[in-house]
């Protein structure tokens, strides 16, 4: 097999990106702005500067901008851990026997495991900068408050996280992770807000919930001095310091000529796949080159392929401000798919303007394939795949297979979020034969959407 | 601070090593032979062969070929996760606030989660090029099992890792990485082998050992028709295989013009830091240049620093051959150390004998200390190290801290052999206050001594 491109292409430290890309600003319909559920208007920098941290408002605000320089700071950060290698999958074409060529963009080589660190460390910079003391936020499969305490410890930065009770039980490695990282991490919910009280009092023995984590956050964030609140995904501000992940990966491809015709990537609340895509869609926007975009998500967790394009809570508490996106209604409870880091209700408000302009498609596929494509992937591949990361490895497997039957020679570029060390019980059930599919039914869709709030004069 | 040495030094792809480097062949007075427990006779290739693959066997004797040839298949699987990272410690350097210039390689980057797929591939690829239906092996901790299951799966060949009792219980997590990369995992003993029959009468309830583990793989593999066994440290072979660390390591060195005063690896058989001196000590050897070589080992387990310099088994089950090396006996139980990776009775004959030269000086450290300085490392470099490795930053920690007070620029390299996500129960012992330290009585280790055999007219 021919080898002018190399295994592994990783830049050289001056290569790497030393702005972010905002793709809201080649927009030319913008995504709809947050809105204040109290007053139906758009939520404003002073309104958000309560919750977040100034520089972080004016990032989730500014649709205008194409690209705002990186910190120093940040980038000395990146240079540990990034760039991150986009790999050339000659093993999987090899297997598959597909005249495709496949790229994989591995953003798992750091203690955090995923691409979560590229926006923690911005975010956690930010408060620092800003003279605060912490940050809280919440954590459901563990990635992201992970990224987060590593952020704070290196920054010497107070990092507070809730972490849904049942994942603290089950999880009992991650919440160690962040511990040695000097985080506090607290079971949720919790007796240490009133929110978590009042869920205990309603609810004895709940196991809690995502959005129950961000409620008791959000609290802690808001009633301490020197505090602010913190989010891993869905935010404009997440997807503009993800962008690193496509901007290296598209700089890595220029180097060597190499122009992907399909870019695939996993879609929960949109952080990795927002930010692979970012630059690529950017030339589309602008009619410079055009690229297939497929979003893959979870079919029990439907929120593109099934879901409403409407204002929704991004929490299941009700309490954050009202986001216009593809949604399952804020009451949604996603069945238990083991790939925690996609069972979010919503997604991102730029993908979902995205993908209602119809410039990006997505796929819902269940998980016992997302399984068998992670197995498959690994034992030729070498990286044991996270269960999020392994829906666009099964998207990816799919094409190069039609590739093979149609003898065409697509160039796949597909996002590798990260790595399954810490979801061996799902990979136990799957290796058991014990792993099960769910589909929502059409009339569990309906329980969720009457949940969508009615705002009037809007929708 | 200045930043003319980019925090992560890569290789490109044609600058990899093409070939292993034996440090035997530079050796004026060679490492002891293998004997025939049976003749005291050194052990013949035939004698060899029936336990080890052909071109194995020729690796294990070859005292005098400096060279050998990196067959493109084993340079292939390389590239998957090589070249591995050489890192300055910049953000080490500033917290210790040291004049000392600190690099470390870093071989956590792959699934195996350690340097010990390095040998797995060139092992297994040995099985398959001799016909081979498969391979046996024991496994502990379980970084070896995991590696080899890896490159059997990418070779399609069959693996049959033997996991002692109690960590196949206690590592779960451990045990499906190896499924999910199709390896068979028995928990031994086992009613599967005669061995295992005749220990468990002998024992019932016994949690197992990794003497006995072993046990079981070279019956596995002695007795079934296209079978050998494979071993991930301690061999000549291993030490010869990894030596790619330290010639990557030196390659990246070279490049930059850094020349290490002082290189320092953990030592448990030996596989890491034989591999990591090796081209360094080959330079010592010639008289082409001097270092400072430190071997560290767990006060709980210290082959070393407490050891005899006589032949002993490999194994507590003695069926292996014996082996001149620095022991504690055959006999000797380690305490419940964990870094279960370094907690082997004996040591590669080939460092025990650079060692008794006095090329290379070794320090003990007890454990509270090594997750001490892990959880230092972490929080400032971001990756999570295995406890194993911990014990190389430990003591890189204390040479860096003696240049501050002395004002020394020193320059130290040590090895970061891998990461500590299956490590967390050891974690959270620390993070929780309840880790204690073990360091054996000059009793525990005359029990141990009294267990080496008397060979007659050799010792």
């Amino acid at each position: 097999m021919s080898r002018e491109i190399p295994y592994k292409i990783y830049l050289e430290e001056n290569e790497m990106p030393k702005q972010w890309y905002n793709v809201r600003a080649d927009m030319k319909k913008k995504p709809a702005p947050l809105l204040n559920p109290a007053t139906g208007k758009p939520m404003t920098a002073e309104e958000l500067g309560v919750v977040f941290c100034d520089e972080l408002v004016q990032q989730e605000l500014d649709d205008t901008t194409a690209y705002i320089d990186i910190p120093q700071e940040i980038r000395d950060f990146y240079k540990m851990y990034r760039p991150s290698p986009l790999v050339r999958a000659y093993c999987l074409e090899k297997k598959l026997d597909t005249p495709a060529k496949i790229y994989y963009k591995f953003e798992g080589n750091n203690t955090s495991g995923s691409h979560k660190l590229n926006s923690a460390i911005a975010q956690a910079y930010y408060a620092k900068k800003q003279g605060l003391k912490g940050v809280t936020t919440e954590t459901g499969a563990g990635q992201w408050g992970t990224a987060l305490s590593m952020a704070c410890a290196y920054l010497d930065l107070d990092c507070k996280v809730y972490m849904v009770k049942v994942s603290y039980e089950q999880k009992p490695f991650r919440r160690e992770v962040m511990r040695t990282y000097g985080a506090s991490v607290t079971p949720s919910p919790s007796t240490t807000t009133e929110v978590g009280k009042r869920i205990l009092e309603a609810h004895p023995g709940t196991t809690g919930s995502l959005g129950c984590a961000i409620s008791e956050a959000v609290e802690v964030a808001t009633t301490n001095e020197g505090y602010r609140y913190v989010l891993g995904s869905v935010l404009n501000q997440v997807l503009l310091h993800q962008s690193i992940i496509g901007l290296e990966s598209k700089t890595a491809m220029d180097k060597y000529g190499i122009k992907p015709d399909m870019i695939i990537g996993c879609a929960g609340g949109g952080s990795n796949l927002g930010g692979l895509v970012s630059p690529f869609m950017g030339e589309k926007l602008r009619g410079e080159a055009d690229y297939e975009f497929i979003a893959v998500e979870p079919a029990s967790c439907p929120s593109f392929t099934r879901g409403r394009y409407l204002y929704d809570f991004c929490d299941t508490g009700m309490i954050c401000p009202l986001a216009k996106m593809y949604t399952l209604g804020s009451g949604f409870i996603p069945s238990a798919n083991h790939a925690g880091g996609l069972r979010f209700h919503g997604m991102s408000s730029t993908l979902s303007e995205l993908y209602d302009q119809g410039l990006m498609s997505a796929r819902a596929v269940e998980q016992t394939e997302v399984f068998a494509a992670a197995e498959e992937f690994a034992r030729v591949e070498g990286i044991l795949p996270a269960p999020e990361s392994s829906h666009a490895i099964k998207v990816a497997i799919d094409e190069a297979l039609k590739c093979k039957e149609t003898g065409e020679e697509k160039t796949i570029l597909f996002g590798l979020t990260g790595t399954g060390y810490f979801d061996m019980t799902a990979y136990q059930k799957f290796n058991d034969g014990e792993m099960t599919d769910y589909i929502p039914t059409d009339e569990d869709l309906e329980a969720g959407f009457a949940g969508i709030p009615k705002i009037p004069g809007i929708q």
